[in-house]
């Protein structure tokens, strides 16, 4: 198996409610989607806050994963969302993640959101992942 | 009708996915609830980040509405949220908001986030709301 | 020596080159102050933001220095500042800090800044410190 | 007069305190620099973490400049730092903005800080700017 259907995987496994799915994992980064239909859609067809922010948050865990291995207790300390531009109601939410810093204890990542298709960003976010300490490490 | 009543009714209509009920709106302020059941809850449950996220972005919404009236083109631009510890499974969150500051064309507040029956927070956010102009205003 | 003359002779040997001083050290908290005069001032008459910044970094870290005792590898890993209202000319600027959390490994805190004699906040921040680990802790 | 020559003027004039100069101004973007010397570090050889927000809110502020003309009412709304390495004590600090959203109303950009020399930032921040309203426009 391939690290990202490995990632793939895990993910489906961790957060069995989430719609965003995996689309490349890299070397510091990761690309992911969700697909964005009547559910995720406000009235008037304003794509909800609450999505944009599972994407940003589903992408530093999976470039994390990619970097670190499968580790569950990896947990979220800090995500901070700016919302730039009205999202589409036709398109599908991208995320594209490059993490900022790797340490042992922490990881810090940026995330810029797009419509698929939209030159300009819709949301940009900046997270940071907590990491377990390893055995015999710290 | 009640302040509370019309804002509930206009929250209904506005985000009619979300979980996030009304639990009071006061001078500056408001009280948000979101019931957690399995969907709410990840394996080993931890209540999901965008729960979280929603319960801030809706009481901050609440607390301005309570304010400036129903206004449904007031948008987030920012929210930044801060995981403090793991919230219980068998409880319902509840965000408590309180605004910082109601400009003309910004609003900012803060919203310290707790499972309910817990003294010490769960998670904490500071969110920005853009006011769009009133006719003959600015 | 009192808890209070530690903490503010520690922060004259870390900080040698700030202006910010210990007002107060309490539980889970802080409060500091920062003289304004003609070098703080851009010309109209506005506090820079960096001094407000520099309020908000200190007034955390003496609220941790007071939980953990004195200890100078301690080191901020995200401030997140809101600059709500223009601070007053004349005035000293106060921040008031409240730990959120104090963990093995992370703290978080919110401090609200003033400009003395004002009733409504002229910046709020929010900001997480790393804590080292301790000798046979982790 | 170059932009580039304006602007550095423009902000000796508004930032009269500010140690920061102004290296590039291009499309939606700025590089700035800030000396290193002894006021700049604490004890041990850290710059200190006012220094670091004072590069990314000059960053931010020339990068709108060069977009919307000189404009000193445009104020700093929100500022959020990660601080991810120790920078050296013996190189220049440089903050590279890209500005991810030029609204009438808000300004967002990145700025992504440098020790000069090292490959990898040791600071990341993500402000807004608050635009004034211009004459018959809103």
């Amino acid at each position: 198996m391939s690290l990202k259907n490995d990632i793939a995987a895990f993910l489906a496994k961790e957060f069995p409610q989430t719609k965003v799915t995996l689309e490349e994992v890299g070397p510091m980064s990761a690309i992911v989607r969700h697909k964005i239909g009547v559910e995720e859609l406000r009235p008037g067809g304003a794509v909800s806050g609450p999505v944009m922010m599972a994407v940003a948050d589903v992408a530093l865990y999976v470039a994390i994963l990619g970097e670190i291995g499968l580790e569950a207790l990896t947990v979220t300390t800090n995500l901070s969302m700016n919302f730039l531009r009205k999202p589409s109601a036709d398109a599908d939410i991208i995320g594209e993640c490059r993490l900022l810093k790797l340490g042992k204890r922490l990881a810090v990542g940026e995330v810029t959101i797009y419509s698929e298709g939209m030159i300009e960003p819709v949301a940009h976010a900046v997270g940071t992942y907590s990491i377990p300490p390893r055995v015999a490490e710290e």
